[in-house]
Protein backbone atom coordinates (compact mmCIF):
# COMPACT_ATOMS: atom_id res chain seq x y z
CA UNK A 1 0.00 0.00 0.00
CA UNK A 2 2.79 2.39 0.84
CA UNK A 3 3.51 3.16 -2.82
CA UNK A 4 -0.03 4.52 -3.40
CA UNK A 5 -0.14 6.87 -0.46
CA UNK A 6 1.06 10.03 -2.23
CA UNK A 7 -1.60 9.49 -4.86
CA UNK A 8 -4.33 8.99 -2.30
CA UNK A 9 -3.32 12.20 -0.59
CA UNK A 10 -3.49 14.28 -3.77
CA UNK A 11 -6.87 12.87 -4.74
CA UNK A 12 -8.32 13.45 -1.27
CA UNK A 13 -7.33 17.13 -1.49
CA UNK A 14 -9.22 17.50 -4.74
CA UNK A 15 -12.28 15.82 -3.32
CA UNK A 16 -14.06 18.82 -1.86
CA UNK A 17 -13.82 20.89 -5.04
CA UNK A 18 -17.20 19.92 -6.53
CA UNK A 19 -18.93 20.71 -3.22
CA UNK A 20 -17.38 24.19 -3.02
CA UNK A 21 -18.43 25.05 -6.58
CA UNK A 22 -22.09 24.11 -6.08
CA UNK A 23 -24.40 27.13 -6.07
CA UNK A 24 -27.15 27.67 -3.50
CA UNK A 25 -29.65 27.34 -6.32
CA UNK A 26 -28.29 23.88 -7.17
CA UNK A 27 -28.29 22.89 -3.51
CA UNK A 28 -31.91 24.01 -3.03
CA UNK A 29 -33.03 22.07 -6.12
CA UNK A 30 -32.50 18.90 -4.06
CA UNK A 31 -35.43 19.85 -1.86
CA UNK A 32 -38.95 21.28 -1.93
CA UNK A 33 -40.64 24.31 -0.39
CA UNK A 34 -43.50 24.12 2.09
CA UNK A 35 -45.60 27.17 2.98
CA UNK A 36 -46.20 27.30 6.73
CA UNK A 37 -48.38 30.43 6.45
CA UNK A 38 -52.15 30.91 6.41
CA UNK A 39 -53.45 33.64 4.15
CA UNK A 40 -54.95 36.87 5.52
CA UNK A 41 -58.68 37.31 4.92
CA UNK A 42 -61.88 38.03 6.83
CA UNK A 43 -61.56 34.43 8.14
CA UNK A 44 -58.20 35.08 9.80
CA UNK A 45 -58.09 34.21 13.50
CA UNK A 46 -57.39 37.03 15.99
CA UNK A 47 -57.51 37.19 19.78
CA UNK A 48 -61.16 37.73 20.83
CA UNK A 49 -60.51 41.18 22.29
CA UNK A 50 -59.85 42.63 18.81
CA UNK A 51 -63.10 44.29 17.71
CA UNK A 52 -61.87 44.12 14.08
CA UNK A 53 -59.52 41.58 12.54
CA UNK A 54 -58.13 41.69 9.01
CA UNK A 55 -59.95 44.07 6.71
CA UNK A 56 -59.25 44.51 2.99
CA UNK A 57 -60.67 47.64 1.33
CA UNK A 58 -60.82 47.87 -2.45
CA UNK A 59 -59.24 51.10 -3.72
CA UNK A 60 -59.89 50.24 -7.35
CA UNK A 61 -60.84 47.14 -9.31
CA UNK A 62 -61.77 47.31 -12.98
CA UNK A 63 -61.02 49.06 -16.24
CA UNK A 64 -59.35 52.48 -15.95
CA UNK A 65 -59.98 55.54 -18.12
CA UNK A 66 -56.76 54.50 -19.91
CA UNK A 67 -58.42 51.27 -21.00
CA UNK A 68 -56.31 48.83 -18.99
CA UNK A 69 -57.30 46.67 -15.99
CA UNK A 70 -56.14 47.76 -12.53
CA UNK A 71 -56.75 46.53 -8.99
CA UNK A 72 -55.45 47.87 -5.70
CA UNK A 73 -56.43 47.60 -2.04
CA UNK A 74 -55.61 48.94 1.40
CA UNK A 75 -55.82 46.82 4.52
CA UNK A 76 -56.08 46.95 8.29
CA UNK A 77 -54.80 44.36 10.75
CA UNK A 78 -53.88 44.03 14.39
CA UNK A 79 -50.24 42.85 14.57
CA UNK A 80 -51.21 39.65 16.39
CA UNK A 81 -53.42 37.49 14.21
CA UNK A 82 -53.12 34.82 11.56
CA UNK A 83 -49.65 33.42 11.00
CA UNK A 84 -47.60 36.06 12.79
CA UNK A 85 -44.46 37.02 14.61
CA UNK A 86 -44.31 37.88 18.28
CA UNK A 87 -41.34 40.21 18.63
CA UNK A 88 -39.69 40.01 22.05
CA UNK A 89 -40.88 43.56 22.89
CA UNK A 90 -44.45 42.20 22.88
CA UNK A 91 -43.87 41.10 26.50
CA UNK A 92 -40.36 42.37 27.34
CA UNK A 93 -39.68 46.09 27.48
CA UNK A 94 -36.55 47.17 25.64
CA UNK A 95 -36.11 43.88 23.80
CA UNK A 96 -36.21 43.53 19.99
CA UNK A 97 -39.12 44.98 18.04
CA UNK A 98 -40.14 43.35 14.73
CA UNK A 99 -37.73 45.46 12.66
CA UNK A 100 -34.77 44.86 14.99
CA UNK A 101 -34.65 41.06 15.05
CA UNK A 102 -31.46 40.00 13.21
CA UNK A 103 -32.21 37.89 10.12
CA UNK A 104 -29.99 35.09 11.48
CA UNK A 105 -32.45 34.68 14.36
CA UNK A 106 -35.30 34.03 11.92
CA UNK A 107 -33.53 31.49 9.72
CA UNK A 108 -32.53 28.08 10.97
CA UNK A 109 -32.94 24.34 11.13
CA UNK A 110 -36.27 23.23 12.53
CA UNK A 111 -36.89 20.80 15.34
CA UNK A 112 -40.51 19.58 15.20
CA UNK A 113 -41.93 18.20 18.43
CA UNK A 114 -45.18 16.30 18.05
CA UNK A 115 -47.52 16.15 21.05
CA UNK A 116 -50.74 15.18 19.28
CA UNK A 117 -51.33 12.14 21.49
CA UNK A 118 -51.33 14.43 24.55
CA UNK A 119 -53.80 16.98 23.16
CA UNK A 120 -56.42 14.64 21.66
CA UNK A 121 -58.55 14.70 24.80
CA UNK A 122 -57.01 17.72 26.47
CA UNK A 123 -57.37 21.16 24.88
CA UNK A 124 -55.63 22.61 27.93
CA UNK A 125 -52.46 20.56 27.50
CA UNK A 126 -49.17 22.34 28.24
CA UNK A 127 -46.11 20.90 26.55
CA UNK A 128 -43.56 19.74 29.13
CA UNK A 129 -39.86 18.97 29.45
CA UNK A 130 -40.84 15.27 29.18
CA UNK A 131 -41.99 15.91 25.60
CA UNK A 132 -38.56 17.31 24.78
CA UNK A 133 -36.85 14.39 26.49
CA UNK A 134 -38.88 11.94 24.40
CA UNK A 135 -37.97 13.81 21.19
CA UNK A 136 -34.28 13.92 22.09
CA UNK A 137 -34.26 10.20 22.88
CA UNK A 138 -35.33 9.53 19.29
CA UNK A 139 -33.50 12.34 17.50
CA UNK A 140 -30.56 13.47 19.61
CA UNK A 141 -30.01 16.66 21.59
CA UNK A 142 -31.61 19.82 20.16
CA UNK A 143 -28.73 21.57 18.38
CA UNK A 144 -27.65 25.16 18.93
CA UNK A 145 -29.55 27.54 16.71
CA UNK A 146 -32.65 25.36 16.34
CA UNK A 147 -36.06 26.83 15.60
CA UNK A 148 -38.31 24.68 17.78
CA UNK A 149 -41.78 24.09 16.36
CA UNK A 150 -44.48 22.39 18.44
CA UNK A 151 -47.07 20.31 16.62
CA UNK A 152 -50.20 19.93 18.73
CA UNK A 153 -52.46 18.97 15.82
CA UNK A 154 -54.53 22.13 16.30
CA UNK A 155 -53.96 23.16 12.69
CA UNK A 156 -56.82 20.90 11.63
CA UNK A 157 -59.30 23.29 13.31
CA UNK A 158 -58.05 26.49 11.62
CA UNK A 159 -59.92 28.86 10.95
CA UNK A 160 -62.91 27.48 12.88
CA UNK A 161 -62.76 29.72 15.97
CA UNK A 162 -65.05 27.57 18.13
CA UNK A 163 -62.65 24.62 17.86
CA UNK A 164 -59.35 26.42 17.28
CA UNK A 165 -59.67 29.06 20.00
CA UNK A 166 -62.21 27.23 22.12
CA UNK A 167 -64.78 29.97 21.56
CA UNK A 168 -66.16 31.93 18.63
CA UNK A 169 -67.27 34.75 20.93
CA UNK A 170 -65.68 38.19 20.67
CA UNK A 171 -64.81 40.72 23.34
CA UNK A 172 -62.70 40.84 26.49
CA UNK A 173 -64.99 38.40 28.38
CA UNK A 174 -64.44 35.70 25.74
CA UNK A 175 -60.74 35.41 26.65
CA UNK A 176 -61.74 33.37 29.72
CA UNK A 177 -63.23 30.78 27.36
CA UNK A 178 -60.06 30.15 25.36
CA UNK A 179 -58.95 26.53 25.24
CA UNK A 180 -55.97 25.36 23.18
CA UNK A 181 -52.62 23.75 24.01
CA UNK A 182 -49.20 25.47 24.06
CA UNK A 183 -45.85 25.59 25.86
CA UNK A 184 -45.63 25.15 29.66
CA UNK A 185 -43.63 27.96 31.32
CA UNK A 186 -41.44 25.31 32.98
CA UNK A 187 -40.46 24.09 29.52
CA UNK A 188 -39.71 27.67 28.42
CA UNK A 189 -37.44 28.09 31.47
CA UNK A 190 -35.78 24.73 30.77
CA UNK A 191 -35.08 25.61 27.12
CA UNK A 192 -33.54 28.94 28.12
CA UNK A 193 -31.29 27.27 30.67
CA UNK A 194 -30.33 24.11 28.80
CA UNK A 195 -30.53 24.70 25.04
CA UNK A 196 -29.51 27.53 22.70
CA UNK A 197 -32.55 27.99 20.46
CA UNK A 198 -33.29 30.82 17.98
CA UNK A 199 -37.09 30.88 18.14
CA UNK A 200 -40.20 28.86 18.98
CA UNK A 201 -43.34 28.26 16.95
CA UNK A 202 -46.76 26.73 17.58
CA UNK A 203 -49.72 25.58 15.48
CA UNK A 204 -52.05 27.26 17.99
CA UNK A 205 -52.98 30.94 18.58
CA UNK A 206 -50.41 31.55 21.33
CA UNK A 207 -47.24 30.13 22.86
CA UNK A 208 -49.08 30.14 26.24
CA UNK A 209 -52.09 27.84 26.51
CA UNK A 210 -55.61 29.25 26.22
CA UNK A 211 -56.26 29.31 29.96
CA UNK A 212 -53.07 31.21 30.81
CA UNK A 213 -53.62 34.35 32.88
CA UNK A 214 -50.05 35.63 33.17
CA UNK A 215 -48.52 34.59 29.81
CA UNK A 216 -45.45 33.36 31.63
CA UNK A 217 -44.03 31.49 28.61
CA UNK A 218 -44.16 34.75 26.62
CA UNK A 219 -42.54 36.65 29.48
CA UNK A 220 -39.70 34.16 29.92
CA UNK A 221 -38.73 33.61 26.28
CA UNK A 222 -39.09 37.22 25.15
CA UNK A 223 -36.97 38.48 28.05
CA UNK A 224 -34.20 36.39 26.41
CA UNK A 225 -34.88 37.86 22.93
CA UNK A 226 -36.25 34.54 21.68
CA UNK A 227 -39.11 35.40 19.25
CA UNK A 228 -42.32 33.38 18.86
CA UNK A 229 -44.26 32.32 15.76
CA UNK A 230 -47.99 31.73 16.26
CA UNK A 231 -50.70 30.11 14.11
CA UNK A 232 -48.02 28.33 12.08
CA UNK A 233 -49.63 26.26 9.30
CA UNK A 234 -48.94 22.87 7.75
CA UNK A 235 -46.64 21.52 10.46
CA UNK A 236 -47.81 18.03 9.42
CA UNK A 237 -45.64 18.40 6.31
CA UNK A 238 -42.41 18.68 8.31
CA UNK A 239 -40.08 15.90 9.46
CA UNK A 240 -39.00 15.70 13.12
CA UNK A 241 -35.68 17.24 12.12
CA UNK A 242 -33.75 18.44 9.06
CA UNK A 243 -36.21 21.00 7.67
CA UNK A 244 -34.84 24.53 7.32
CA UNK A 245 -37.12 27.44 8.23
CA UNK A 246 -37.20 30.95 6.71
CA UNK A 247 -39.45 33.14 8.85
CA UNK A 248 -39.70 36.62 7.33
CA UNK A 249 -41.99 39.06 9.17
CA UNK A 250 -43.31 42.33 7.82
CA UNK A 251 -40.69 44.87 8.91
CA UNK A 252 -42.82 47.11 11.13
CA UNK A 253 -40.72 49.80 12.79
CA UNK A 254 -41.13 49.46 16.57
CA UNK A 255 -43.69 46.73 15.94
CA UNK A 256 -44.53 44.24 18.70
CA UNK A 257 -45.05 41.64 15.97
CA UNK A 258 -46.86 41.37 12.67
CA UNK A 259 -47.75 39.25 9.64
CA UNK A 260 -45.21 36.50 9.08
CA UNK A 261 -44.46 34.61 5.89
CA UNK A 262 -42.83 31.44 7.09
CA UNK A 263 -41.70 28.70 4.74
CA UNK A 264 -39.61 25.57 5.08
CA UNK A 265 -37.19 23.77 2.81
CA UNK A 266 -37.24 19.99 3.08
CA UNK A 267 -34.80 17.70 1.32
CA UNK A 268 -36.39 15.30 -1.15
CA UNK A 269 -36.16 11.69 0.01
CA UNK B 1 -0.17 4.34 -14.09
CA UNK B 2 -2.32 1.36 -15.03
CA UNK B 3 -1.79 -0.33 -11.69
CA UNK B 4 -3.32 2.60 -9.80
CA UNK B 5 -6.49 2.87 -11.84
CA UNK B 6 -8.77 0.64 -9.72
CA UNK B 7 -7.83 2.69 -6.67
CA UNK B 8 -8.48 5.97 -8.40
CA UNK B 9 -11.90 4.74 -9.44
CA UNK B 10 -12.88 3.73 -5.91
CA UNK B 11 -11.70 7.03 -4.48
CA UNK B 12 -13.50 9.04 -7.14
CA UNK B 13 -16.77 7.29 -6.22
CA UNK B 14 -16.32 8.29 -2.61
CA UNK B 15 -15.57 11.87 -3.55
CA UNK B 16 -19.08 13.23 -3.70
CA UNK B 17 -20.08 11.84 -0.32
CA UNK B 18 -19.17 14.92 1.76
CA UNK B 19 -21.06 17.18 -0.65
CA UNK B 20 -24.23 15.06 -0.46
CA UNK B 21 -24.17 14.95 3.33
CA UNK B 22 -23.78 18.70 3.77
CA UNK B 23 -26.85 20.31 5.34
CA UNK B 24 -28.47 23.51 4.05
CA UNK B 25 -27.47 25.13 7.32
CA UNK B 26 -23.82 24.27 6.67
CA UNK B 27 -24.07 25.51 3.09
CA UNK B 28 -25.64 28.82 4.16
CA UNK B 29 -22.91 29.39 6.76
CA UNK B 30 -20.55 30.09 3.85
CA UNK B 31 -22.46 33.27 3.08
CA UNK B 32 -24.10 36.27 4.70
CA UNK B 33 -27.63 37.71 4.72
CA UNK B 34 -28.55 41.12 3.36
CA UNK B 35 -31.89 42.74 4.10
CA UNK B 36 -33.31 44.35 0.97
CA UNK B 37 -36.37 45.71 2.81
CA UNK B 38 -37.17 49.15 4.23
CA UNK B 39 -39.11 49.20 7.46
CA UNK B 40 -42.73 50.38 7.63
CA UNK B 41 -43.30 53.63 9.52
CA UNK B 42 -44.91 57.04 9.06
CA UNK B 43 -41.94 57.80 6.75
CA UNK B 44 -42.77 54.98 4.34
CA UNK B 45 -43.16 56.09 0.72
CA UNK B 46 -46.57 55.60 -0.95
CA UNK B 47 -47.96 56.73 -4.28
CA UNK B 48 -49.15 60.36 -3.86
CA UNK B 49 -52.82 59.51 -4.41
CA UNK B 50 -52.98 57.62 -1.09
CA UNK B 51 -54.48 60.05 1.45
CA UNK B 52 -53.02 57.92 4.25
CA UNK B 53 -49.90 55.75 4.15
CA UNK B 54 -48.71 53.42 6.90
CA UNK B 55 -50.36 54.03 10.26
CA UNK B 56 -49.49 52.22 13.50
CA UNK B 57 -52.01 52.48 16.34
CA UNK B 58 -51.00 51.51 19.84
CA UNK B 59 -53.46 49.04 21.39
CA UNK B 60 -51.52 48.80 24.63
CA UNK B 61 -48.04 49.74 25.85
CA UNK B 62 -47.10 49.54 29.51
CA UNK B 63 -47.61 47.58 32.69
CA UNK B 64 -50.75 45.43 32.86
CA UNK B 65 -52.96 44.82 35.86
CA UNK B 66 -51.11 41.50 36.14
CA UNK B 67 -47.86 43.38 36.76
CA UNK B 68 -46.04 42.44 33.55
CA UNK B 69 -45.08 44.61 30.56
CA UNK B 70 -47.13 44.29 27.38
CA UNK B 71 -47.20 46.10 24.03
CA UNK B 72 -49.41 45.55 21.02
CA UNK B 73 -50.46 47.55 17.95
CA UNK B 74 -52.77 47.49 14.97
CA UNK B 75 -51.82 48.97 11.63
CA UNK B 76 -53.22 50.26 8.35
CA UNK B 77 -51.47 50.26 4.99
CA UNK B 78 -52.27 50.48 1.30
CA UNK B 79 -50.87 47.35 -0.39
CA UNK B 80 -48.55 49.38 -2.61
CA UNK B 81 -46.02 51.27 -0.52
CA UNK B 82 -42.62 50.75 1.02
CA UNK B 83 -40.80 47.60 -0.02
CA UNK B 84 -43.67 45.68 -1.56
CA UNK B 85 -44.87 43.06 -3.97
CA UNK B 86 -46.86 43.78 -7.09
CA UNK B 87 -48.89 40.63 -7.72
CA UNK B 88 -49.67 40.09 -11.41
CA UNK B 89 -53.38 40.77 -10.76
CA UNK B 90 -52.45 44.38 -9.96
CA UNK B 91 -52.54 45.07 -13.73
CA UNK B 92 -53.67 41.76 -15.28
CA UNK B 93 -57.16 40.46 -14.60
CA UNK B 94 -57.27 36.78 -13.64
CA UNK B 95 -53.53 36.48 -13.06
CA UNK B 96 -51.96 35.56 -9.70
CA UNK B 97 -52.96 37.46 -6.57
CA UNK B 98 -50.43 37.81 -3.72
CA UNK B 99 -51.51 34.55 -2.05
CA UNK B 100 -51.44 32.55 -5.29
CA UNK B 101 -47.87 33.18 -6.46
CA UNK B 102 -45.96 29.88 -6.14
CA UNK B 103 -43.04 30.11 -3.70
CA UNK B 104 -40.64 28.96 -6.45
CA UNK B 105 -41.42 32.15 -8.36
CA UNK B 106 -40.29 34.27 -5.41
CA UNK B 107 -37.03 32.47 -4.71
CA UNK B 108 -34.12 32.54 -7.13
CA UNK B 109 -30.70 33.70 -8.19
CA UNK B 110 -30.44 37.44 -8.68
CA UNK B 111 -29.14 39.30 -11.69
CA UNK B 112 -28.30 42.89 -10.71
CA UNK B 113 -28.19 45.41 -13.54
CA UNK B 114 -26.59 48.73 -12.68
CA UNK B 115 -27.66 51.81 -14.65
CA UNK B 116 -26.48 54.52 -12.26
CA UNK B 117 -24.41 56.28 -14.91
CA UNK B 118 -27.55 56.69 -17.02
CA UNK B 119 -29.73 58.13 -14.24
CA UNK B 120 -27.30 60.61 -12.68
CA UNK B 121 -28.58 63.50 -14.79
CA UNK B 122 -31.82 61.94 -15.95
CA UNK B 123 -34.56 61.16 -13.44
CA UNK B 124 -36.76 60.11 -16.36
CA UNK B 125 -34.40 57.40 -17.59
CA UNK B 126 -35.99 54.18 -18.85
CA UNK B 127 -33.79 51.09 -18.73
CA UNK B 128 -33.29 49.65 -22.21
CA UNK B 129 -32.33 46.43 -23.95
CA UNK B 130 -28.85 47.98 -24.42
CA UNK B 131 -28.39 47.94 -20.63
CA UNK B 132 -29.10 44.22 -20.63
CA UNK B 133 -26.75 43.65 -23.56
CA UNK B 134 -23.96 45.44 -21.69
CA UNK B 135 -24.59 43.32 -18.58
CA UNK B 136 -24.63 40.08 -20.57
CA UNK B 137 -21.38 41.00 -22.33
CA UNK B 138 -19.70 41.14 -18.92
CA UNK B 139 -21.58 38.36 -17.13
CA UNK B 140 -23.05 35.97 -19.68
CA UNK B 141 -26.65 35.39 -20.74
CA UNK B 142 -29.29 35.89 -18.04
CA UNK B 143 -30.07 32.34 -16.89
CA UNK B 144 -33.53 30.78 -16.74
CA UNK B 145 -35.23 31.48 -13.43
CA UNK B 146 -33.35 34.71 -12.71
CA UNK B 147 -34.82 37.42 -10.49
CA UNK B 148 -33.74 40.56 -12.33
CA UNK B 149 -33.04 43.54 -10.07
CA UNK B 150 -32.38 46.99 -11.55
CA UNK B 151 -30.08 49.31 -9.63
CA UNK B 152 -30.71 52.93 -10.61
CA UNK B 153 -29.05 54.41 -7.51
CA UNK B 154 -32.38 55.88 -6.38
CA UNK B 155 -32.11 54.13 -3.02
CA UNK B 156 -29.91 56.94 -1.75
CA UNK B 157 -32.96 59.28 -1.78
CA UNK B 158 -35.29 57.02 0.24
CA UNK B 159 -37.47 58.13 2.12
CA UNK B 160 -37.08 61.75 0.98
CA UNK B 161 -40.19 62.04 -1.22
CA UNK B 162 -39.09 65.22 -3.02
CA UNK B 163 -36.02 63.46 -4.40
CA UNK B 164 -37.19 59.85 -4.45
CA UNK B 165 -40.61 60.41 -6.05
CA UNK B 166 -39.81 63.74 -7.64
CA UNK B 167 -42.45 65.47 -5.53
CA UNK B 168 -43.46 65.56 -1.88
CA UNK B 169 -46.97 66.70 -2.78
CA UNK B 170 -49.96 64.47 -2.11
CA UNK B 171 -53.14 63.91 -4.08
CA UNK B 172 -54.08 62.81 -7.58
CA UNK B 173 -52.64 65.95 -9.21
CA UNK B 174 -49.18 65.22 -7.78
CA UNK B 175 -48.85 62.07 -9.91
CA UNK B 176 -48.04 64.27 -12.92
CA UNK B 177 -44.97 65.50 -11.04
CA UNK B 178 -43.43 62.08 -10.46
CA UNK B 179 -39.87 61.70 -11.74
CA UNK B 180 -37.83 58.54 -11.20
CA UNK B 181 -36.27 55.94 -13.50
CA UNK B 182 -37.56 52.42 -14.18
CA UNK B 183 -37.96 49.75 -16.88
CA UNK B 184 -38.76 50.70 -20.49
CA UNK B 185 -41.76 48.75 -21.86
CA UNK B 186 -39.61 47.68 -24.81
CA UNK B 187 -37.22 46.01 -22.37
CA UNK B 188 -40.16 44.31 -20.61
CA UNK B 189 -41.33 42.96 -23.98
CA UNK B 190 -37.79 41.84 -24.85
CA UNK B 191 -37.35 39.99 -21.54
CA UNK B 192 -40.66 38.17 -22.01
CA UNK B 193 -39.70 37.11 -25.52
CA UNK B 194 -36.02 36.30 -25.04
CA UNK B 195 -35.37 35.30 -21.43
CA UNK B 196 -37.18 33.13 -18.83
CA UNK B 197 -37.17 35.27 -15.70
CA UNK B 198 -39.08 34.71 -12.44
CA UNK B 199 -39.56 38.31 -11.32
CA UNK B 200 -38.23 41.85 -11.60
CA UNK B 201 -37.30 44.35 -8.91
CA UNK B 202 -36.39 48.03 -8.77
CA UNK B 203 -34.90 50.46 -6.24
CA UNK B 204 -37.52 53.04 -7.26
CA UNK B 205 -41.27 53.36 -6.46
CA UNK B 206 -42.49 51.61 -9.62
CA UNK B 207 -41.35 49.33 -12.42
CA UNK B 208 -42.65 52.01 -14.87
CA UNK B 209 -40.87 55.36 -14.75
CA UNK B 210 -42.43 58.32 -12.96
CA UNK B 211 -43.78 59.97 -16.09
CA UNK B 212 -45.54 56.85 -17.37
CA UNK B 213 -49.22 57.35 -18.16
CA UNK B 214 -50.18 53.81 -19.24
CA UNK B 215 -47.95 51.64 -17.01
CA UNK B 216 -47.10 49.51 -20.01
CA UNK B 217 -44.23 47.67 -18.29
CA UNK B 218 -46.64 46.61 -15.52
CA UNK B 219 -49.22 45.52 -18.11
CA UNK B 220 -46.76 43.45 -20.13
CA UNK B 221 -44.94 41.63 -17.32
CA UNK B 222 -47.99 40.95 -15.17
CA UNK B 223 -49.93 39.53 -18.13
CA UNK B 224 -47.16 36.87 -18.15
CA UNK B 225 -47.47 36.23 -14.37
CA UNK B 226 -44.07 37.81 -13.73
CA UNK B 227 -44.36 39.65 -10.37
CA UNK B 228 -42.65 42.94 -9.52
CA UNK B 229 -40.81 44.10 -6.40
CA UNK B 230 -40.78 47.87 -5.78
CA UNK B 231 -38.81 50.11 -3.41
CA UNK B 232 -36.21 47.36 -2.98
CA UNK B 233 -33.51 48.51 -0.52
CA UNK B 234 -29.75 48.07 -0.30
CA UNK B 235 -29.15 46.94 -3.88
CA UNK B 236 -25.63 48.42 -3.54
CA UNK B 237 -24.76 45.44 -1.35
CA UNK B 238 -25.36 42.91 -4.13
CA UNK B 239 -22.91 41.58 -6.72
CA UNK B 240 -23.82 41.63 -10.43
CA UNK B 241 -24.60 37.93 -10.18
CA UNK B 242 -24.53 35.03 -7.71
CA UNK B 243 -26.74 36.46 -4.94
CA UNK B 244 -29.82 34.38 -4.08
CA UNK B 245 -33.06 36.22 -3.32
CA UNK B 246 -35.86 35.18 -0.94
CA UNK B 247 -38.85 37.47 -1.53
CA UNK B 248 -41.65 36.61 0.91
CA UNK B 249 -44.76 38.79 0.70
CA UNK B 250 -47.51 39.03 3.26
CA UNK B 251 -50.00 36.37 2.14
CA UNK B 252 -53.04 38.57 1.48
CA UNK B 253 -55.90 36.55 0.05
CA UNK B 254 -56.88 38.07 -3.32
CA UNK B 255 -54.33 40.83 -2.68
CA UNK B 256 -52.99 42.87 -5.60
CA UNK B 257 -49.70 43.09 -3.70
CA UNK B 258 -48.54 43.91 -0.20
CA UNK B 259 -45.65 44.31 2.22
CA UNK B 260 -42.64 42.30 1.11
CA UNK B 261 -39.74 41.06 3.21
CA UNK B 262 -37.00 40.48 0.69
CA UNK B 263 -33.54 39.29 1.67
CA UNK B 264 -30.51 38.03 -0.20
CA UNK B 265 -27.84 35.47 0.53
CA UNK B 266 -24.37 36.32 -0.75
CA UNK B 267 -21.41 33.97 -0.59
CA UNK B 268 -18.49 35.26 1.48
CA UNK B 269 -15.46 36.05 -0.64
ZN1 LIG C 1 -48.79 37.23 19.07
ZN1 LIG D 1 -46.93 48.33 -6.50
Amino acid sequence: MKQYLPFLFIIALGCNQPAEKQTLSQFLSKGKWIDLSYDFSSETIYWPNNPVGFKLDTQFNGKTAGGYYYSSNAFFSPEHGGTHLDAPVHFAEGKWSADKIPLEQLLGEAVVIDVKTKTTNNADYQITVDDITAWEKENGTIHDGAIVLFRTGWGKFYPDAANYLGTAEKGEAATAKLHFPAIHPELAAWLIKNRKIKAVGVDTPSIDYGQSKDFKTHQLLYAENIPGFENVANLDSLPAKGAYVFALPMKIKAGSGGPLRIIAWVEKP
